[in-house]
């Protein structure tokens, strides 16, 4: 592929950290973000990537899009929390394994397989089974109406 | 103590959780949050707790307050990645133990006691020696200048 041609990759393109596109499934894209489902069927997991290239910290964004990303951050939970009737909303950014910055939202119910535990490193991923996750995508992306389209590049 | 005197705590007042009172120390206060230091010295692990009571979750805030914890927790991790010299900011809203909201800022080291796990749950805490801890508190409260006042209340 010539790498001059429209549309192709260059350097400062947004990719998708291989880690997050092999452990996860893309749900559609926000104003800023892409949004994934975490594949572990024990929880609903979804991580924010804001689609810039090389970015590894919050700080780092400029400031329109840090209360982009805060903004979007807030509808996420808040969505989640009541389609999945959570107990506790978990939010972190951390990073240490993939550095490409990106927003873990975990819906967390008292009787879940970790709780009260951060849910890293605890229990073996359980996939979803494939009619299970595209029920799961497919009411995620019913809930969030026009904050979300079809994911691109 | 007459609960109707002037100063006196009521039902709505914010009151630091005790789990957190007897984990950390006292920075100050920004004009949300009071600012605290974990009692673990292996890593310079500062928590954000916005002084707003009954808090759970970050979008039960009005608007204007979460764009406040936004910019108060930017500009602390910024500023605390630049005074540690850190290789990675974890930011997390966990809340399964202690619900009070409350914001972690951890500063990582790729040779820290954890890396790359995250840091709960996963060894023992180190309490500061006493002069250790006053020189950490007294660096972050220089780094903050005017973002920060001794805490009240």
């Amino acid at each position: 592929m010539n790498a001059d041609a429209p549309g192709a990759s260059t350097a400062e393109t947004f990719v998708l950290h291989a880690q997050l596109a092999a452990d996860c499934f893309v749900v559609g894209d926000t104003a800023l973000c892409r949004l994934l489902l975490l594949n572990d069927a024990q929880y609903p997991w979804f991580v924010l990537v804001p689609r810039r290239f090389g970015l590894l910290e919050i700080y780092e964004l400029p400031d329109d899009e840090q209360l982009l990303l805060q903004r979007e951050s807030v509808h996420l939970g808040r969505t989640l929390m009541q389609l999945f009737d959570g107990d506790k909303l978990n939010v972190a950014a951390l990073g240490n394994v993939v550095p490409q910055l990106h927003l873990h939202h975990i819906v967390r119910k008292i009787d879940d397989a970790a709780w009260p535990a951060p849910v890293w490193g605890r229990k073996p991923a359980q996939p979803y089974a494939a009619h299970a996750r595209a029920e799961r995508i497919e009411r995620v992306q019913a809930a969030f109406g026009d904050w979300l389209k079809p994911a691109t590049g």
